[in-house]
């Protein structure tokens, strides 16, 4: 490379560098803490997952395409090679849109492809759970940011899980390998020369194909950075990097603003329900009013909501025809939650987006955007035999402001791991990862997956 | 799939309709000359561009990381996965920027992309060399008519040969496995949502990385749309289509204009030197006031080109450092030009790019932009002892109205190839793709290449 180019401090070799050299010892408590609350639920979405049948398809295509026998596809008995198992395991981790959700500026689902790109690593040399968490932070840090310093990325129809997904996944990944910083700053180049994922494709099998694919570029990116293949060092800040062609504004600054003292896995969410997050407080507010009212379905009239414009915009599809496009239907999810009291994985099937029963009723919702509630918030009223049941949602469960509890993020992981690998070990599963900062091997939890 | 979806007639369907049924008897005679010629052009570059240290580096790691024993890397006497061959393929392709060039509207190496992915599928089960055509034919065309709905791709700072690269190979793939229209159509979206490249990474090894890249993702697509995996059926003109978010201009109609009389593989460039096609005139110009006046290059006192606008914003890398940043300068192409009268592999290496007489010429260099001259146009004055030398290139080398004769691009193939795979088999190459119409099993070819 140039010299002129090595000399210039911008905010990528900048991140980069103090990247490359944080330590465990340096990650606050709740970093930690929260790192361990996204591997467990992450695990518990990916053995869910892997079960859906878009993994179907995508696996006989790599098993036949595929590499060698080298990292765990989880819950299906089943290796690929290092940059195969990770398209697998990141779509299989996304595809219920049951994973967790960063909430501070982007709403990036960061563990699915930053994972999967983490675990298949993990499994070419020994890793310790400390390396491993402190590389998922790293990681964690490297896509949020990177959407920080692009606002408009989100808006211009990106979808930020395969497209930040690709830099988290590579960062991550180039930090697990430990990299140096300027090696670390040509794996990000690479990954995020690689960034892609179109809004588009929502509600196709494309959506969580995204998450894998961004995970497996992430792979790519640090073992060829590894290896010395270099890229631009000014990847973001450049006068046609990241924050300028894949957003409308440009805030190189938020790469490196508070970095080191404000870690943004501490702004982690995760989910209690299986779909698009700004779904959530709707959910929250059907299933507050049916618990307080005692809601005959039979007789409802009519279900009126308020929500975030995004809601509108995101998961605005009214006649959803397959339980992948019911994910993102706001009419769907009233639907089912008030009819069910829950929106779990049941409740977004193929047979449950065509059910008459939920048809009838999601065509009584109405939604209303309203530019002065956030995001967690939501208005609800139902109105049955001309009473009107109102509730308000301040801030939706699963979100930082109200997060699910220990026993709640428990459950969900026992729910979604038990019918795949069975009670027992996805109790040492989750035992493992409560003490993942002390793991002398991950591979240890990875076999439990398998 | 949506039925309210799958009835809606717009450009993405009505282009994937017309290319899934369109038969290589439709093919216009100069179409499948130009094939040919693509063809045999690509090899000669691909296998010259085998030996280049980038391809060190990647096949480190493809060789770990990669798949099974199952297609050809061509002049490395080893065989990669249907997925990784086509990393390695696509990066020799383009790494010596050294392949072809479309000049109707976009500055696409389609050929890297698209034919990479071709010969990893043509390996996987017997394809004649009429379907290879018409595939490579299909994919040109994709790629192509999606840069022309979406004008401002190139502006908003994409590398078109990394994000239409993958949508030509992912059509291409598609096409040979003999996808019906709605396949084509998945796979086009499955290869539109892995789309991506960064003009910011040019000068890196980064930038023929986005070609092979692209070769991957494009078979990847068409395998997965094969087996049943879904993608938007309005991937280009959608509300958050291609040709909205990766252009600042939607132009969707231009998918279907005149689709099936115009083949744009007809207006397929090929590159005489080795380095960024708007540097070809200045070079020209080089060699024709070198020939004509017998120039001392120890009394060169000046060296003057206008040139089109593009020339100084995509290759105005004044101290380029290596060779990869030296295809990519006006200044050391002018330089190089003057001095060797060629503009080949051996002008743009690492050593050539700090040669001492290099740079002390290139510094004479003074590049201008004119909006009034055509991208393939320039005149330059080169001052001697105070006697000017003037000329103007009308159409440079290699474009569409000044193509290189068949010799010229025989001579081409057999400097790139033989020194790879000797005389002998360079020579039973050329005759193979001369007769590739009637090739009855394109592993044939293949196998020479090996």
């Amino acid at each position: 490379m140039n010299d002129a180019i090595q000399e210039i401090s911008g905010a990528t070799r900048e991140f980069c560098a103090r990247m490359a050299s944080v330590r465990f010892a340096e990650l606050p408590g709740r970093a930690i803490d929260e790192g361990k609350r996204g591997v467990l639920d992450w695990l518990g979405c990916a053995l869910a997952g892997s079960r859906h049948p878009t993994l179907d398809h995508l696996l006989a295509v790599l098993q036949e395409a595929g590499g060698k026998s080298q990292a765990t596809v989880f819950g299906r008995g089943l290796k690929l090679g290092f940059l195969d198992a990770p398209i697998a395991n990141g779509q299989a981790g996304h595809v219920l849109d049951y994973d967790d959700t960063h909430m501070g500026g982007t709403l990036l689902h960061a563990s699915s492809p930053t994972l999967a790109a983490l675990f298949a690593l993990a499994e070419r040399e020994l890793m310790t759970g400390a390396e491993f968490l402190l590389a998922y932070a790293v990681g964690f840090e490297a896509g949020v940011r990177t959407g920080q310093s692009a606002p408009g990325h989100h808006k211009g129809g990106w979808h930020l899980t395969g497209t930040l997904g690709s830099i988290a996944a590579g960062v991550a990944a180039g930090k697990l390998l430990g990299l140096d910083g300027k090696r670390l700053a040509h794996a990000m180049a690479i990954a995020a020369t690689q960034s892609a994922g179109m809004q588009q494709n929502r509600g196709t099998m494309c959506k969580s194909f995204h998450a894998g694919k961004a995970a497996s570029s992430g792979v790519l990116a640090a073992l060829l950075a590894e290896r010395g293949f270099d890229g631009s060092l000014e990847i973001i800040e450049g006068k046609r990097g990241y924050c300028r062609i894949y957003s409308d504004v440009a805030a190189p600054q938020a790469l490196t603003d508070e970095l080191g003292s404000r870690w943004e896995i501490t702004r982690n969410g995760h989910k209690p329900y299986a779909c698009g997050v700004v779904l959530h407080p709707v959910i929250d507010a059907m299933i507050a009013i049916r618990s307080q009212a005692n809601i005959d379905c039979a007789r409802v009239e009519a279900i009126d909501v308020r929500v975030h414009p995004l809601v509108i915009s995101i998961t605005g599809v009214e006649e959803p025809a397959t339980g992948l496009q019911s994910k993102f239907s706001v009419y769907h999810s009233a639907a089912v939650a008030l009819i069910d009291g829950a929106a779990r994985i049941p409740q977004y099937t193929d047979e449950r987006a065509s059910d008459p029963a939920v048809i009838a009723m999601r065509r009584k919702v109405k939604a209303t955007a309203d530019k002065s509630l956030g995001i967690d918030q939501a208005e609800a009223v139902i109105t049955v035999d001309g009473s009107r049941h109102r509730t308000f949602i301040e801030h939706a469960t699963g979100t930082v402001a109200n997060p699910m509890s220990e026993m709640a993020l428990d459950a969900k992981f026992m729910a979604n791991a038990e019918p795949v690998i069975g009670r027992d070990r996805a109790q040492r599963v989750r035992d493992l990862v409560r003490g993942l900062d002390r793991l002398a091997d991950v591979r240890e939890l990875i076999g439990l997956c398998a």
